[in-house]
């Protein structure tokens, strides 16, 4: 099915114009926090009030990146017919960015990155164990591990689909591969993003010269549970 | 109890201004020394001739922040009214600033991070040995490790000052947490967080590959002895 | 035989003078993505339609590289006259880059860079294991080491082309010194070189604690074929 | 004795200004190259034609430095009297340069820090072994480790001397303290500055998962020589 944008409300097609401003901008996050090198992380969000997500297209540089070349697709993750003869291809992620929309609709936003230390416990398929207070609010516990799977179909979403439904954690460790992170917008799935690379880097660290010590169970619940009620100003969360 | 900002002298509405551009321009050092991503990190500094201080608004992002957002506090971490309607949270670590400043008349600044060595050594509850003769300059020994705390008390503030009582240091490590810093002024502090996650990163990659070695007491004393006494400009220590 | 720039036909003066551009511009990646310090890394380039290329001049440090120092030289690497009399000796790696461009007629770009985790496992002399499904879209497998050779003579242009010749990486560990990538042009080059850094810090992180599972070999395989074939836009690739 | 600026000749002056400018400026490397943080650091020359050498003031931060603020000092360490009535003090380290220009003439430029992985090997006493072309080049050898010293008379100053007569490297690791490096002037020992970090931080990095191969004695001794006699530009070096 052939979805045009210009077939869209003028209220649709203002929101999917906010989306992508928003989500180029938020691309400059990524190298700000080094989390990528070259054109290898992609932010998306779903665009309100409609069926549709904004997505980077494949294989551009950040630094070359504005709301123009972003791209719509459907949740099928189709790139939209808008009208712009040389639409660029989306991110060659988007079958996975798709998947976890269509199967989660509390997620507003994805992000996907090789960030280094998250990245290299993937390679090892080793959860990152909550030793931080700071994982414990951000994560309420470990950052899981996702199967391994083959770009091309299904398995990468699927993958990332299963594990974070048995988690707290907003992030998961696809195996060999990298971090995903989901959010209730595209600035909650960057937050992730950025979080679960510095405690990667952090638990590593710690590691490196011994065993860190857990935190209890019970303290884990409590720090979370605060943290998601109580941090930041009222009304943001 | 009710303090209300309009009622000080206006000597002390001076001085809560000032310091409020003070503390929001030290923010600036944290993300500048990498010593905290997104949100994670504060500087506070009691008001001169107030039984005030001003510190970080909660999950406000760095270059986000001015003077106008700062928050002014009393000394048991309540907010004060200062006739701004939509004044912001102050950061959720208020409480462990208010208990220092309560209990250590002597600090005039603290500052903390989840800088990444020095949060790596806190999840191993391990101090930092003292190996480096700039470690025996600004810490004078070992930099302690506290108790693990959970936020929502005084526990956390009771903590460091227990801790911080014992040393020489001016940070101590939290237990799974991170550093909290202290210094005569807030800069003071901010020079100890970045002096202690320099350090805890150097004795870290020292001891990958081996035994760093101790310096010998008697060393460590006549060190710490000469820099705070000699080093600097006259008259700015 | 020398041979002297203005003898050129007009068409191909304006390919060398693309090319100063393109090469003096490429040079800006190495420092932005950490890749060396102070002068130790060089970009060239093949000029289309000669039988030439540039390459940045000896010890210039890299703010102060423009297109007019920008060296050329033929394809035994001797430099070529244009009148400049002034004209800066080539990089001292030139006689490998002017041999791999002599041997590999389908190489356009060769980069070399003494990048700190790339050349922390050519000191070791020890490929990097394909334990990432990035290395295996980029790499195909693992990144190979070359011989030990010395600077002055063709040694190190031919363990470049010869280990090269028996892999699909782009990029060689030369033992004890530093990586060199080639790619169909400059930029493809420059990318390798950020890639193999990249992939050479992660797997190191990785293997730090542990030992990072390897990926299946038809696995790699269909990795590779797909993302030659597929990633970027149509077009690009 | 005191030496008085304004009774030194117009061309000393003159150079004694050119030098403050240089010294100055050289300052900004440290932080650009990640050698320092806070105020840990510092840059002196020798002023071509006088008995004197400029250095950094003690305890000012980087962005704060400029010529007019750089310390003009005798060989014996002292200040000059220069008509500037609150000329600062100048760096802590002053005397260990003095001591450096005093003992080796050759010497015009030096340079300590405390980066940190030198002051992690520094920290273990041990030398780092000449496994990478880069450090057969620059250093002729392993970076050698020199006495533990205390800070306040000339033992700083006669263990480099000491230590350095007896190598071909700019550079030496001061036991528990840091690296500090010589050079024909101050650029020279900014960039031995800069290379010996990066030469520390890889050969750490090749160690951690196993033995780095050494380079054979007589291959060090051939590239160091080519290096010294080939690389750059002819006439500057």
């Amino acid at each position: 099915m052939t979805i045009v944008l210009t077939e869209l409300s003028d209220q649709q097609q203002q929101s999917v114009a906010a989306t992508r401003e928003k989500v180029a901008k938020l691309h400059e996050e990524l190298p700000r926090n080094e989390l990528v090198v070259w054109t290898a992380g992609n932010v998306s969000e779903r665009v309100p009030g409609t069926e549709l997500f904004v997505i980077k297209p494949s294989g551009v540089r950040y630094d070359e990146l504005s709301a123009d070349v972003m791209v719509v697709c459907t949740l099928d993750g189709q790139k939209i017919v808008d009208g712009t003869p040389d639409r660029l291809s989306p991110s060659s992620d988007t079958a996975a960015h798709a998947y976890v929309y269509s199967n989660m609709p509390e997620v507003g936003g994805v992000v996907h990155t090789h960030s280094t230390y998250a990245t290299a416990w993937a390679a090892r398929r080793e959860p990152i164990p909550c030793v931080l207070t700071m994982m414990a609010d951000e994560f309420g516990g470990d950052v899981p591990i996702g199967p391994f799977a083959l770009i091309g179909d299904d398995s990468i979403g699927r993958g990332i689909v299963e594990t974070l439904r048995e988690s707290r954690s907003p992030a998961v460790l696809m195996a060999n591969h990298g971090p995903f992170t989901i959010g209730k917008d595209a600035t909650a799935a960057v937050k992730a993003a950025v979080m679960v690379e510095e405690v990667a880097r952090t638990v590593h660290i710690s590691r490196q010269l011994g065993e860190p010590l857990r935190i209890e169970q019970s303290d884990i619940d409590s720090l979370y549970a605060r943290y998601q009620n109580v941090y930041g100003q009222p009304g943001t969360k």
